[in-house]
C-alpha cells in the first residue's frame, strides 16, 4: 500500500517534516510518500493563500494520476483543498484536520486546538462544524498563538512556550482533556508538549495516514454518488487548460 | 456610487444578465458595472470548478483594484470566493446567496432553495449551515433540478416545470413560506415562478446589490481585524505570480 | 419609495433620532419619515413593556394604511412587534435587530452584540437564535452596559466609556470582529465607537433602512403563505375594537 | 393552595373546559380556578391576536393581584404572553406548552405536536425551539389540521379524524412515539386519541397543573435576577395607563 | 398514590436524605417511600460505577414488581439507569436531573448546574443535551467542586463554601438566573444557597417528585412504542458472579 | 501490535464474524484476537440488555488485564458500555458505531445509519449526537428494518432485501451518499450492499480496527484528566447474584 501526502504550501521542509511524521506512524510495509505543488504559496495563513494552494493541491493529484497511490492525506491544518481533491482523485483523500478531530474525540470527551496565527481560527472552525463536534459540545473554542506559520526557528522555544500556556488555559479553564496542534508544522512538538501537558496531544498528520489506511483495507473510497462526483467533463480556458486536460 | 458584479465564471451571457438584474434592482444614481475572468470554467458546478472561479474572482478583484468602486457583488450560487475576496477587496463584498437567505428571512418564517444541478446542493448547504439558518429552522432541505448549469436553451420549459415541481413540493411537503433560486443562471426565471407558486421568489444577484448599497452607505466595509485580514506580504511561486504581484 | 419608521416606544426624541438615521443612509430619492405611537411606554426594556409596544406598532401600521407607503422599518432593539407587524402591514417590514445582525454577517466572521441595559439580553437573544447566528458561531455571546435605555444626558459620557469597555472585551476575549450596537437610542455613538475599537460598529436603524429598501426595489413582500398570512377575520372586544376595526 | 388558569382569549367555554381538566388533574386540596380576560380576542391563532391576548394575559394578573393565588398557568398553545406574565407575576407561572413538552419528554423518547390551524405552527415552533426540543432531535416535526381555533362543533368528529390521521402519521413517517396536542380547545379530546394511536397522548392544561403545583410546593418561583424582573417603575401613557398603575 | 425513590448506590443516608426531601415536597396524601439496592456502589462518580449503579436501579425496579407503586423517581444526578428504568417499569419513571433541568427552565430564562466531583461533568451534561437546554442557550456551562460525592461531614462547610463561589461566578460571569445543584446528598443544602445567591436553587428529587405526581394524575406513562418498549423476552445466561469478582 | 476486540454479548457467531472482519482488514503483523463475555444477554436490542453487556464488556477488560493487548474494539452498533470501558482500559478503546461514523464522514458528505430492529435507532442516534453529526446535516435520519439482532438464518435474504430498501430510500429520498450498517451482526453484508446501492457501504467493525491501530501508532490514548480517569479507588459490596437472578 502506497500513501501519498500532499503538502499544499510550497515549503519543501514542511513536506519533509510531514514525510517523517507519515513514516513513523505508518504500519509495516506502507510505503509514505510526500510532496508539494511546484508553484503556489510558501504557507496558508489566509484565504486567499488557501485558494491559491487549493489549485495547487489538485495539480499534485492530477500528475500523480498514473502512480499506483491507494490514498493521498493533505496535510496543511483546514483541510487545503480537501472537497475538490475528492473530486479529482480516484482513491480516498484524508485531511489532516479531521483526522486529529477524529482521532480526539476517540480519546478525549472534551479537547481544543491550538493553531497559529490567530486569523485561520476560521479555517479550523470551517472543519470543526462541519463535523459538529463544536455543537456536541466537544470541541472547545479554538486558541491560537500569533505568529506566523513561518516563524522563525530561533522563535522556536518562544512559540513551544506560547503553546503550552494555551494549552494550559484550554485544559484549566475551558476543562479540555486533548489538544490538537493546528498546525502541520508544529507536529513535532507534539511528543514535548504532552509530557507537559499531561493530556493526549494530537498531530494530524500521523494520524491522517493511519485513517487513510484503514479506509484502504476497509476498501472504502469517496462516494461519487452526488457532492464529490468526478467534475463535469467542460473545456476550461486559460492557464487553467493544463488543469483542465488532465481531467476532461 | 458604483457597484460591480463579478461573474466567477466564464460566461459572458450569464454575466449580462446579471448586470441587468443588478441594474433592474439599484437604486437611482447607482452605475452597476459586471465582468467576468477572462479564464477559468464556463460554469461552476462541483468544488474543482469552484476552486478553478475562486482564483478568477481573485484576479477580477485585483485588476479593478484602481476603478472607484464601492462594494463588489458575487454572481454564482454557493458564494463562489466569498472569503478570499473580503481579505483581497478594499471595499465590501457581498455574496448573491447570502444575500438571497438573508432577504427570504426577511420576508417569510421558512424557505427553501431550489438549485441545480444535484450534486450542488452541498455548495449552498455550505452557505446556510455558515449562517445557522438550517438550524434555526429556517431554512428547509435543499432542493434540486438535476440539470447542468449550462442546460440548453431548449429545455428551459422543462426546466420551469422541474422548478415549480421542487417549488411546489418545498412548500406543500416541507412547509416553505418562499423560495430562493439557487444559480445565478435562471435569476430571469424569478418573477415567473413567483407568479405560479404565490410566494416570494428570491433571485440572489438582485438583493445583494441592495445589500451592498446599504453597505457602502451605511460606511460599513468588511472588518480587517482577523478573519478577513489583508493577506500576509508574501512571495508567491509560478503563474500565481501575477496575482501575487497586485496584493503583497 | 417611501420607508417610514416606527419607534415602538412613546419618546419623540427617538424618533428623531431614528430619522436622522435613516435619512442619512437612505438613497437618493427615497423618502424616510417616522412616528411613534401616541399611547404606550417611553421604553422597551422589559417584556411586559414589549407587549404594550408591540399593540403601539401594530396600531401606527394600522393607522398608517392609507398612506403610500413602500416599506416599515421598526426601531427598536429586540424588533418589538415584528411578527404581528409582517402580519397585518401590506408592504415589508425590517426590523432594525435583525437588519443589524445581517449586516454584521456581511462584513465580519464573528461579531458581538452590546447592548443595555443588561436584562434585555433576553430580547436580542431571541432575534440571533431566530436566524440561527449563536449556533453557527456567528454571534458570540451577549454583552450589556446595565444603565436604563433613557439614562441622563449626563450620563452619557459614562455610558460611551462603558459600551467601549465592553467592547473591547468583546474583541480581545471572544475574538469579536465586529460591534452590534444593541438599542437605537445609542445608534449616533456608533461612528466614535467605531474609531476607538477599529472594527466595523453597526446602527441597525441605518441598515434597516437600506434592506427595506431592497427588498420594495427588488419586489419582494412579506410571504402570506402561512405564519404572516392576514390575521383571520374575527371580532375583538373591549378597548381593541379600535385596533381590530382596521384590520377585519 | 390555589392554581389560576388564564385563558389568554375570550371565549368562557374555553375557560370551562380549561377549568375541568385542571380539576381534574390537580392534587387533593389544592384549589384551581380559571378565568379569561374581558376584553380581547375569541381565539388566538395569529401574532396579532396574541399581541391583544398577550396585554390581556397581564391585566387577568393585575387583576388578580390581592388574591391569594399560589402559581398561575397559561393555557393557550404557545404560551401567549408567558414571558411578562413571568416579570409581572409574584408567582410562578407555568405555560401549557412548555409543560406539554416536558412531560412528553418524560415519557417518550421523540414526540410531534399536532395542532391547528395550520398557520400556527410558528407560535408552537417558538416553544420547542426555546427549550432545544427540536435540535435534541425529541421534538420532530410540528403538524396541523388546518381548521380555525373555534371550528363549528359539528365539524368535531372530522377534525378528530383529520388529527388521528395526523397523529398516525407522526408515528408511521416520522417515529414519533408521543403525540402533543396543540390546542386547549381539543384537551378533552386527548383521551380517545391515546386510544385510538397507542401512545401518550398529551394535553398540556392538565400537565401544566402538576408542573405548577410542583414548583410552589418546592418553593420555586421565577428568577428575579434579570430576564424576568419586575418591569421597571415607569409611567406608561393612554389606554395603558391602568395596566401601567397597577405594575408601577 | 405511591411513589418510589430509588437511591442508585448503596449509601443508606442518602436514601433517608432523599425520602425526606420527596415527602417534603409530595402532594397530601401521596405515599412516598425509598429503597437503594442491596449492592452496588456506595456512590457514582464514574461511568464504571454509572454501569454497576444501573444493574441496581433495574433489580430495585424488578424487587418492587408487585407492590402498589404509581411511579419510579431516580435519585442519582446524571439519572443513572433511567432508559432501562423506562424499559422494565410498568409506571412512569422520572429522574431527578432531567426534572431539575424542567423546574429550571420554567422559573429561569438561564441557568447553571453546579456539581461534584469534577468528572461528573460529563454525566450532566448528557441529561442536558439530550433535552437540548445547551444548545438552546438554557444551560450554561456546568461547573464542578471537585470533591468526591461522600466527602467527609467535617468538610461540609468547605464543600458548601466552594458551591457558593461556583454559584456566584455562573451568575456573575455567565448570567446564570437559577442553580440546579448536581448532585443529591446535596440537597439539603438547597435553601441555605438560595439564601446567599439570591437566585432560584433547584434540588432535583423534589421536584422529581412533583412531576412524578403530575404523570400518574395525568395518567400519562412511558410510551411503548419503540425506544422503551419492554425488553423483548430472552434467556441471560450466568450469574453474573465473576462479574461481581472482578469489579470488587 | 494486538488488537483486541469484546463483543458485548454472548453469542459466539458474533464474535466469530468479529474476528473475521478485523482480521481482514488489520494491518501486517498486527494480531486480532476476540472475546464474548461468558454471562450476559446473546444480544443488545434494549437499554435493558444495553446494561447487563456493559458489565459485560468492563468484566472482558479486567480479565484480560494481564495480556498484551494495544487496544480494544468494542463491537456492538451503539458502543455497549464504550465510556466505563475507557475508564477501566489501560489502552484505547474504540467503538465500531463512533469508528464507522467517521469512516462515513471521510468518505462522503451525508450518509445514513440502516440498523435492527427498529427500536434500537435510539441507541445510534445517542452515538452520531455525541459527535454532532446530526446538527452539522452529515448523518441523515437513521432508518431500521424491524426484525431482532438474532433473525433466523432463513431469513437472511429477506433481511437483505429489506435493507437494500432502506438503503435505496436514504439514497433516494434522503440524499445519502454513504451507508452504515447499524448492527455487527451484518458486517459480512457490507460487499453484496455496496455492490447493490452504488455507494460505499461501511462495516464498523473493520474500521474500528484500523482506527485502533492508528491511536496505537500514534501513541495515543484515553485521557485520564477527568471524564475517563480510572474509576476511584471504592469498595463495591455485594456479589450481584441477586440481580442476576432477577434478570434472567
Amino acid at each position: 500500500m502506497r500513501i501519498h501526502i500532499i503538502n499544499p504550501n510550497t515549503t519543501a521542509a514542511f513536506t519533509h517534516a510531514d514525510l517523517a511524521a507519515g513514516q513513523a506512524s505508518a504500519s509495516a510495509g506502507v510505503v509514505v510518500t510526500a510532496s508539494e505543488p511546484p508553484e503556489g504559496t510558501p504557507s496558508v495563513e489566509s484565504h486567499f493563500e488557501e485558494a491559491v494552494a487549493a489549485l495547487g493541491v489538485i495539480s499534485e493529484i492530477r500528475r500523480l494520476e498514473g502512480e499506483p497511490i491507494d490514498a493521498f492525506v493533505i496535510a496543511c491544518f483546514g483541510d487545503t483543498g480537501l472537497a475538490p481533491a475528492r473530486e479529482v482523485a480516484r482513491v480516498p483523500v484524508v485531511g489532516m484536520t479531521e483526522a486529529a478531530l477524529m482521532a480526539a474525540a476517540l480519546v478525549a470527551d472534551t479537547f481544543s486546538i491550538v493553531t497559529l496565527p490567530a486569523r485561520t481560527r476560521i479555517h479550523s472552525h470551517r472543519v470543526v462544524r462541519s463535523l459538529g463536534l463544536d455543537l456536541a459540545g466537544r470541541c472547545l473554542p479554538i486558541r491560537a498563538v500569533d505568529v506566523p506559520v513561518l516563524f522563525d526557528e530561533s522563535e522556536e522555544d518562544a512559540v513551544l512556550k506560547a503553546i503550552l500556556a494555551e494549552g494550559r488555559a484550554a485544559i484549566d479553564t475551558d476543562a479540555a482533556e486533548a489538544i490538537v496542534l493546528g498546525c502541520a508544522g508544529i507536529g513535532h512538538l507534539a511528543r514535548p508538549i504532552e509530557t507537559e501537558l499531561g493530556v493526549p496531544v494530537i498531530d494530524g498528520v500521523s494520524v491522517a495516514v493511519g485513517m487513510a489506511e484503514t479506509l484502504v483495507r476497509c476498501r472504502l473510497t469517496t462516494s461519487k454518488r452526488s457532492s464529490y462526483a468526478d467534475p463535469p467533463a467542460k473545456t476550461l480556458s486559460g492557464s487553467f487548460r493544463s488543469i483542465a486536460r488532465s481531467i476532461s
